[in-house]
């Protein structure tokens, strides 16, 4: 088992890994390809996992203290179902693909991991909609890299788009600041969310059951995205 | 008291009332006009409903029993998600308005209807999302007659744009053809939902608190409101 969390007491400032040449600094992109899957289960697993946080996305817009972060957030929660909606659309390019029945292979496992990161509280709900969508979204991008040519180009595009990362912090940035004791219970719950989420990210991989050699080439990839997730809580001002 | 519920059992078959030239054809446009509340209050109420009926569907999308069904209804929250952001901008448009302070005095008495009309089960929230988002476009869409020219014109392009309410019907009639014995209790669940609905809708009107005439300007109106609800539910083969 590779340890994802020894690097996490690092505080590394890192550069925003959204551009396509910046995302692959540290990993060759020619061993992260070995381990991309096909496009179907690609896409398929990506959509069901947007849908994923689309939901959770509009339960912090219904849970919302204020009409004025309801209506902030409703803008975060419609980007994350274009998002979804795109990858969709990428999936029924595939001849003969119903996008649900590809995605129904994903929904138990996915569902389950939804259950598991949904936080007790407003503060968490929303803490888990920012740092889940960030790490999906960097592992989707970097992944990408092995899809066909035309797909990857597009999926980068889809995963590109605005996202309203910057309303969440807002959001989050206000309700540390109106109830300072929140600070340390999001930090404990953001680290929580890296191990769950970063699991489900792995059970997308082309990975035979038994390879040594694959979580070595994983290890530096998963350093990436915590380095990504460690500037995401600082921005929130919160230890990752 | 205006009795909303006496020409319900009369089975109509209208014609659906989505243009602007059919909205009027039994209500004099003056004196519906008259009842026309501002443009700040109209757009405000309309928004929050709006937000309303945006996470109800959500929660539909989240609830749903398959993937294809939580993917179909996805499209439909998109939509209502589209119609609320429009509507914001509409708000936003009037010099100095903040869209979540205006939107905030209305926001507990339509949180009460939410609460009130959310429904027990899967099927009765989707009722109540196809039935309560009917009823409240028909009735933004005839109120704004009232509104200043300008304004009135691109109102009515957000209640004409698609709404996915087939893909509701589809969902609807799905569930019934799986489950017959849910046509009865969902029938009167909608005969329910008419009630608040044209409560919370009676309410954004530039009423007098004595008016008995403004009562009898209503009547007309509520009366093709409930002809084209019985049409919708016609169309899930219930009884109104």
């Amino acid at each position: 088992m590779v340890n994802w969390f020894r690097r996490q007491t690092q505080r590394v400032v890192v550069p925003r890994l959204h551009s396509r040449d910046e995302a692959f600094a540290g990993v060759s992109r020619v061993e992260l390809a070995e381990l991309t899957p096909d496009l179907l289960p690609y896409l398929a697993q990506a959509a069901y996992l947007q849908l994923t946080v689309f939901e959770l996305l509009s339960e912090v817009v219904t849970d919302a203290p204020t009409v004025g972060a309801k209506e902030a957030i409703s803008r975060v929660a419609g980007y994350s179902l274009d998002k979804q909606h795109k990858l969709v659309a990428e999936l029924q390019r595939i001849k003969g693909t119903d996008a649900g029945d590809a995605m129904q292979p994903y929904a138990a496992r996915i569902d389950a991991y939804r259950a598991g990161t949904r936080g007790a509280t407003w503060a968490e709900a929303l803490t888990s909609a920012y740092v889940t969508a960030g790490l999906l979204d960097d592992f989707y991008r970097r992944v990408a890299v092995g899809l066909p040519a035309d797909a990857s180009r597009r999926v980068l595009e889809i995963y590109d788009a605005e996202d309203g990362e910057s309303i969440l912090v807002d959001q989050l940035r206000s309700a540390i600041e109106a109830d300072p004791k929140l600070a340390s219970p999001l930090a404990l719950w953001g680290r929580r969310l890296v191990g769950d989420t970063l699991l489900i990210a792995r059970s997308a991989l082309a990975l035979p059951t038994d390879g040594h050699s694959e979580e070595e080439r994983l290890e530096p990839v998963f350093t990436e995205l915590i380095a990504a997730h460690t500037r995401r809580m600082d921005a929130l001002g919160l230890t990752a």
